[in-house]
């Protein structure tokens, strides 16, 4: 019988610029009796990616444009992760109160440009999302294959979305496998193609990695196992993001 | 080590209306050599729910309005199922071109109220969302506790969302325990709120579900196995829906 078995990888030390990420992951797996196997998904959150890529910033360097500052005055937010907000942005895509929905340059949208103020390892930090989520990704499956591993690789982040309360995990970078299941063409027993036409089910892989990871247990890192996929080296989360022409909720 | 295993529950016979979907899908999964356990989460996808409670609609029986007339002959589109889309809804939240999003009686909002022409058992029918999925689920819970099994309830159904490409499965009713786990309050090792505050569980689970369902593989219940919960019997995806007035993408 196909099923999947998931669970955290538990034992990470505090992640510094410039660590190796997957030889970190490895080896904590192993230590964890629960080694990385051929074929595995590693589901990273995309803050230990960004803290290994040196993507934290020191608030106190940070200079707030006028307009940053007298809206986190009028909110009581910090000027200066204001001011990241705005920077990691291309577009405001909401400003409507204290909440503030923007495009980041990756093009995803999100809260606050994905900027991170919590657990970034001291007072008056903030992390940004990786500078290429997609590029991190391919590193880190490279590095698995050196170690031995053939593993599909995907960061993560935690996003809000529109209508529903509640946070989910979606895939921001992803590589070695497509992330959408695509049904276009095919069609039920009774001659009606599917109303369900592609799946992103790199997104469901990040969804289903949250629910071991937990945002509070330090558990950054996830492994699904017994996912069939077929290896797809072009394969990115750029790719999701749908075109403005076709975006009926700019 | 916690962790979660995921499997489908194949070899369930066509959904007619009246079956008693908690007795088959037990069975089905003990004659697949996985019988149901204490403690396990049984994800439905909606559409055997809506077969079961009779929420099938012969097309030949729908007398489409001037203006679901017009729209379908505009974009080629059955104006019977233009029709029921306009009778599940309570509001469209857009056309644009042949897409109609529109949120459905019960708050949702979703392509086409989430109707569905494909898999109907014959040419010429639609199944529509049940008519209270939360009332389903609990339905359901009780009928396994009557079966000897304490397990959560989730019913799910497949969603499009703004700005990626892709669907994904969410959970439009639930039985057992909270759909929304809460982090609020809760700080960091730093004195730091966390960034996520409350993540929608239920969601994340339904799109675990869905790794192991598939579209198209005929296999629309999914069991999840290892979650720790605790017994909440008034928990309800309604409770997910936010409030018009908090919400910016109306």
């Amino acid at each position: 019988m196909s099923g999947l078995n998931i669970f955290g990888v538990p034992g990470l030390p505090e992640i510094e610029p410039g660590a190796d990420l997957p030889a970190l992951v490895a080896s904590a797996a192993s230590e964890a009796g629960q080694p990385l196997q051929q074929g595995d998904v590693i589901v990273i959150t995309s803050k230990i990616v960004s803290k290994a890529e040196g993507r934290t910033v020191e608030l106190a360097e940070i200079e707030p444009s006028p307009f940053a500052r007298r809206y986190a005055e009028q909110w009581e937010k910090e000027p200066a992760v204001i001011e990241l907000v705005l920077r990691e942005a291309k577009r405001i895509v909401r400003q409507v109160g204290p909440v503030l929905i923007t495009e980041t340059h990756h093009g995803f949208v999100c809260a606050n440009s994905g900027i991170d103020q919590s657990s970034s390892g001291a007072h008056g930090r903030a992390v940004l999302l990786p500078e290429d989520p997609d590029a991190s990704a391919r590193r880190f499956r490279d590095r698995f294959k050196e170690l031995g591993l053939d593993v599909v690789v995907i960061v993560s982040d935690t996003f809000g979305r529109p209508w529903r309360e509640g946070q989910t995990d979606v895939a921001i970078g992803i590589a070695g496998m497509d992330p959408v299941t695509s049904y276009i063409g095919q069609v039920d027993p009774h001659g009606h193609e599917f109303r369900v036409q592609a799946v992103c089910s790199a997104d469901e892989l990040a969804s289903a990695a949250e629910l071991v990871k937990g945002n509070v247990s330090r558990v950054p890192v996830a492994v699904v196992r017994g996912l069939p996929w077929e290896a797809d080296e072009d394969a990115n989360m750029r790719s999701i993001i749908r075109e403005s022409a076709n975006d009926i909720f700019r």
